[in-house]
């Protein structure tokens, strides 16, 4: 392990998540908000200095593998998580630090699970830095910080993946770098586009660009107490309902609609197995709930927001959707396992996984008939390779045993079946909310404080895929 | 498709369900019950007039592969559960046909789930047919058929293969046909012991008869409302705790210990797993619960008995687990998942196949941290073949995707999403007692006719492991 360069690119993690700051200290410079000022001003400032210290000197040996770049993103992630709620704290917005550790986590992870009774109550600056924190981790904090510096290649290729979300990883262009920063402007240019859509809503400024930072990165933080509710606006609920399912789309898709490639973006599997999801649950759930509704146009509103919120894990609410007849909420929480599309930023297993899945289940059925069959999973018409089919199973056979450990672990907490299991399920997908007391109108703020960080892991283990982080619990002898 | 010889088979199978109601039909005469007397009279008779008319002239090419030993295998139970139910009707103890389905085919799959609200107003010849089922359906009813009849090994081997649990199958002896009758001699050896051990403990010989015969089958039904708690003896609680881990242990190994090989039964890893599985939760749950009942000892005692219960896949209840704190309600849960060892009469995915799973888990992991490496899936120190590993991870994907497609069907039924959930899981896994709803005081009554045909299909699925029943809805072009 080359742990001299790991610790430089901690630092350098440190400076960016430190320079970024400097966005919500402008916030509170406009609103005038001398709490949340110095609590960032202060925080920016140490994160800087310590940043600036540690990567002072440049390591010699510059190369990073596999191993290093999970240990990388672990690291990178965790840092995020331990140093970006402070300011919470500081300003007095977020009076307990395993709050503050809750919340940016699940900004950062994009999950939008909040610890907040009162969301209105908060600065400016702490609901700005919410938001964007979804922004920044809905495409990756390393992959951002590549796309910003300089870097070798090899390198970046390492950590892209760690850090991606999907079995696989796809290059848009030869050089990965230049890759990153073409999927980071359409993602910027795409985050820019809904703004401007919710400005036309009546939205100010402050408010399209939170909701614009937390629709981007399918997290979910809202800047009401009842979300998206709160405006009951058609209008806004149409824009937000696309967006969420533009972002939670593989975004090689947009490139290769920029270089004009219809037909590979047309025939896409993934892109068909989740339009056909979404349009499949939007009709069953618009059906179960018009009698709640009046009718069925009613009953379609609420029910495409709801699902294309669930499916792309963003986690916004325009309706309590535990309020619903049970077959609704029974879609809905089978949809936070499918999530986005991968390489999208949206969380849950991917809808690439689920094909795939459900792929090997279908050739199992096939292989017990006829044992002498052999029978190969295709995607998009190609052969899947053998490792990718045996790694997707055996993935879902670890994130299942992750679910059924920290369902176990959160049980002790002593809150009924229903909110334990599906906090542990939203927390993991990323998705916000569950059902019990988890609803979309409660929150975790029921939970103890070990509770909420076993959760905070639950997230950042969801986030990451599971690996990286485990990377730090092995040992292995140095090469 | 060797069509005339599944027909034969399926023939035989009626004659053998015929006979076998000559039992209740004894215990009818013997309580002097007249309409139960009447209904299996007349069942008996027409199953085995219609089973003799279909098996009256012998197939010339008696060959069975493994494509026929699965449809076979499907036909047979699907078979039992159609007539299986039918003397309940007759006798007018439950009068609804699709009451009877579940209840029977409860019985057979050893689940033990029931729909009737008052076990003790029924009559001892149904109670007994109900317990008898149990014990058929344990070890296989096929396999009770191939142990009294003479049959070509080839073809048992398939049959065998299609009915046994667990991921492989192994033969005790060089020919299939003794190693049948071997297990079913063991079995019902054991069974008689535990009789002899309840009369012991005050029961009358029916009485022991019943609770030996649900016990044996890992089935579950009770002949009081009640269930084991009626008794209110820790004798008892004990002798059934005991036996209830007895049966969920793969009978290969009491073999094994007949022949005294004593090293091969010690270093049984599968064995090792499960005892410790059982000890962990047995003393978890016990702390859990030592102060609703006053004493350790006293949680001892309940808790080792609805462990060994529900790991077994049993579902005898001395206490109502739902009114547990929710860490022993979630343990017992997902107990519910792991069941009984491959090759014993428990259900649930089998400890070997958990065992499997945690292994591709810790390999993934591996894996992904070191992409070169080569690791093997090891069981008791020798490599698993790779296709049972691969096979073992498509089946939990399978059975997962299953447990998720039953579940959305069964929300269209209206229960509260705790019954719903765990009326699936409960039934897939064979185990009976659920929560909410369907907790061990409660019972299945309350779902529409279609929700009980759906839980009775999970439950045949879950019995024969998914591939058999799935024969029957796939075409493919005779040989």
């Amino acid at each position: 392990m080359n742990y001299r360069m790991i610790l430089y690119l901690s630092g350098q993690i440190l400076r960016v998540l430190g320079g970024l700051m400097i966005l919500p200290l402008l916030v509170a410079l406009i609103y005038n908000e001398p709490a949340s000022r110095n609590a960032f001003a202060f925080t920016a400032l140490v994160l800087l200095g310590t940043g600036s210290l540690i990567t002072w000197k440049k390591p010699e040996n510059k190369s990073l593998y596999n191993r290093e770049g999970l240990a990388t993103v672990a690291i990178a992630w965790l840092l995020v998580s331990i140093f970006g709620g402070i300011p919470f704290l500081l300003s007095g917005d977020i009076p307990n630090y395993a709050d503050c550790i809750f919340e940016i986590t699940s900004g950062f992870t994009t999950t939008g699970s909040t610890i907040l009774t009162d969301v209105e109550s908060m600065s400016h600056a702490t609901l700005f830095w919410r938001a964007f924190s979804h922004f920044l981790g809905g495409m990756g904090v390393l992959v951002f910080m590549l796309a910003i510096l300089p870097h070798n290649d090899t390198r970046t290729m390492h950590i892209v993946r760690a850090e991606s979300p999907g079995p696989t990883v796809g290059k848009l262009v030869a050089k990965m770098s230049f890759s990153v920063r073409i999927l980071y402007g359409m993602y910027i240019a795409l985050t820019l586009i809904m703004t401007v859509f919710l400005l036309f809503g009546g939205m100010d400024l402050f408010e399209a660009l939170c909701h614009a930072f937390a629709t981007a990165g399918t997290g979910g933080f809202g800047i009401t107490n009842n979300s998206i509710a709160d405006y009951n606006s058609v209008y806004i609920d149409v824009v937000i309902t696309i967006f969420m399912g533009l972002f939670g789309i593989n975004f090689t898709l947009y490139y290769l609609l920029l270089m004009k490639k219809w037909k590979s973006v047309l025939q896409n599997e993934e892109l068909r197995v989740f339009l056909g999801i979404c349009v499949v649950s939007i009709l069953l759930i618009a059906f179960n709930i018009m009698n709640i509704y009046g009718s069925f146009w009613q009953g379609l509103r609420y029910s495409s927001f709801q699902v294309m919120s669930t499916v792309s894990t963003t986690g916004f609410a325009t309706a309590n959707f535990t309020d619903w007849p049970v077959f609704s909420q029974i879609i809905l929480i089978l949809l936070m396992f499918v999530g986005g599309c991968a390489g999208s930023t949206g969380g849950g297993l991917k809808v690439m996984r689920i094909l795939l899945l459900f792929k090997i289940a279908v050739r199992q059925i096939r292989c017990a008939l006829n044992p002498r069959a052999v029978i190969t999973v295709k995607c998009d018409g190609k052969a899947v390779e053998k490792d990718v089919v045996s790694g997707t199973a055996a993935y879902f056979v670890l994130f299942a045993f992750l679910l059924a450990l920290s369902v176990l672990l959160l049980s002790l907490d002593g809150h009924d079946v229903g909110t334990t299991v599906t906090a542990v399920i939203t927390c993991l997908n990323n998705v916000g909310p569950g059902i019990g007391e988890v609803n979309p109108s409660g929150n975790f703020s029921g939970f103890s404080e070990w509770a909420k960080l076993l959760l905070s892991m639950d997230m950042l283990l969801g986030r990451l895929e599971i690996y990286p982080l485990l990377v730090l619990f092995t040992c292995r002898k140095n090469k």
